[in-house]
């Protein structure tokens, strides 16, 4: 079709070119017959969907049953193989606020008020992404916003797991005071950020905003680097406790999505 | 390479065959080349990662950008590209336990003691994966075991969303009691289900063992239909309601690993 194809079928044999071309698109239409509601499909039914002929799609359903990428069932129906998805998901491991934002919507369904999704920038917390309700609790981030990373749950999972220095900085500069809960005491907060690495999560009630909690647990990437900090805002009472754990079932769902292995 | 790819070569050109099988192996090689932790590679590095010629890693690595399974930057590195994830997961939705696994372990991480799944058989819960800790509080259920609908949190999520005639069928049938919190009285059952639809879970206090609390949630499949239930068994305390947050977005996030849409 074009002159490196052609050149690369003197070079490389059949292989690659308009066959290659022609080929390939073929299997992903293979591939695009299937769906969650028609995860069987016969020969003849993935030709039909297809528009590929019936000797193509015959030829191809089995090369692809030969690489794994489809599977024969007993009843000689097809199905897409699960390497299919394993090679995906090493290939393409999805981007930080592509990887977040199906756990933040879940956690938003079940917790409600505000989700946000943090990183640090020249130590204060940025929001990344952030999904809100009507009558939520009141929120001092806002999207694209910053936070001091003293204060608020996210910047704390951020520092407690920076590096030594950017930590030395934030202990050493000046601490804004939201409220009477901050801490900005060097060596209260420093007790804080240790038990924040210990426990896997920020609690804080009303560092913010007196009628606000954070809760907020650490994501990892592929090489187990804490990149993000997962946070729900939510009303500072008796019952804010109980969305910690959700905030950490979320936050190893996140750190999967980017590659990251459970510890 | 087969009578039929020779008789497909004849028909359809020189679209599969030989050429397809070769096409599509290195195609797959081509995407192997990433990883997490080369996300982003030159088209030499994917040749020598891959095994494939320069001439043909080009041509293969052309048309993968021109599908959209793989993508360009502007530094001209390659990079696997999000339809190739899309595809994956549109054609190989995880079966149940497969996609239930990671959020299982996320939970049983977080929430220790006894996390498991269960599906709807014989109008009783059955138990098809199930995570443990030596330590964990007393549980009824074991890998494969059975409990009665009626007396366990999954069972109850299952009850709640199974079809009138199976909800029917216990309703008339013998209820066994467990324990004093076991509701077994057919008014309170009903009241006890339609609360369990309205509010998504199911919270059992010591309903099969005085000491142990159950926490279940629905899980759905593509077509919105309650297909199992996520539960974890904790000691039943104060902290125990703590986890139903938690257990809410773990059934969501397997929800959406079968294909379910966010309600």
């Amino acid at each position: 079709m074009t002159a490196t194809a052609s050149a690369g079928e003197t070079a490389g044999g059949p292989a690659g070119g308009t066959a290659g071309g022609t080929t390939l698109s073929r299997a992903v239409r293979v591939l695009e017959a299937f769906g969650p509601d028609r995860a069987a499909l016969s020969v003849a039914e993935i030709a039909r969907r297809s528009g590929v002929s019936m000797a193509t799609t015959s030829r191809m359903v089995a090369e692809l049953v030969r690489l794994g990428l489809l599977e024969r069932g007993a009843d000689r129906r097809v199905r897409a193989g699960s390497r299919l998805r394993e090679l995906a998901s090493r290939a393409a491991p999805a981007g930080l606020r592509e990887a977040a934002a199906p756990f933040m919507e879940d956690l938003h369904a079940v917790v409600g008020h505000h989700v946000h999704l943090g990183v640090l920038e020249d130590a204060r917390l940025l929001v990344v992404e952030r999904l809100s309700a009507p009558d939520a609790v009141v929120d001092a981030s806002r999207f694209g916003g910053r936070l001091p990373a003293h204060a608020s749950s996210g910047g704390l999972v951020l520092l407690a797991h920076a590096p030594a220095e950017i930590r030395e900085r934030v202990l050493a500069g000046r601490r804004e005071r939201f409220t009477a809960a901050t801490v900005t005491d060097p060596a209260r907060l420093r007790a804080l950020l240790a038990d924040v690495r210990r426990g896997g999560f920020a609690f804080c009630r009303g560092h913010v905003h007196p009628r606000a909690a954070g809760i907020a647990a650490p994501v990892r990437d592929a090489r187990g680097r804490v990149v993000a900090a997962l946070t729900a805002v939510v009303p500072n009472d008796a019952g804010a406790r109980a969305q910690v754990s959700a905030l950490r079932v979320a936050a190893r769902g996140v750190s999967r999505a980017l590659g990251a292995r459970p510890a």
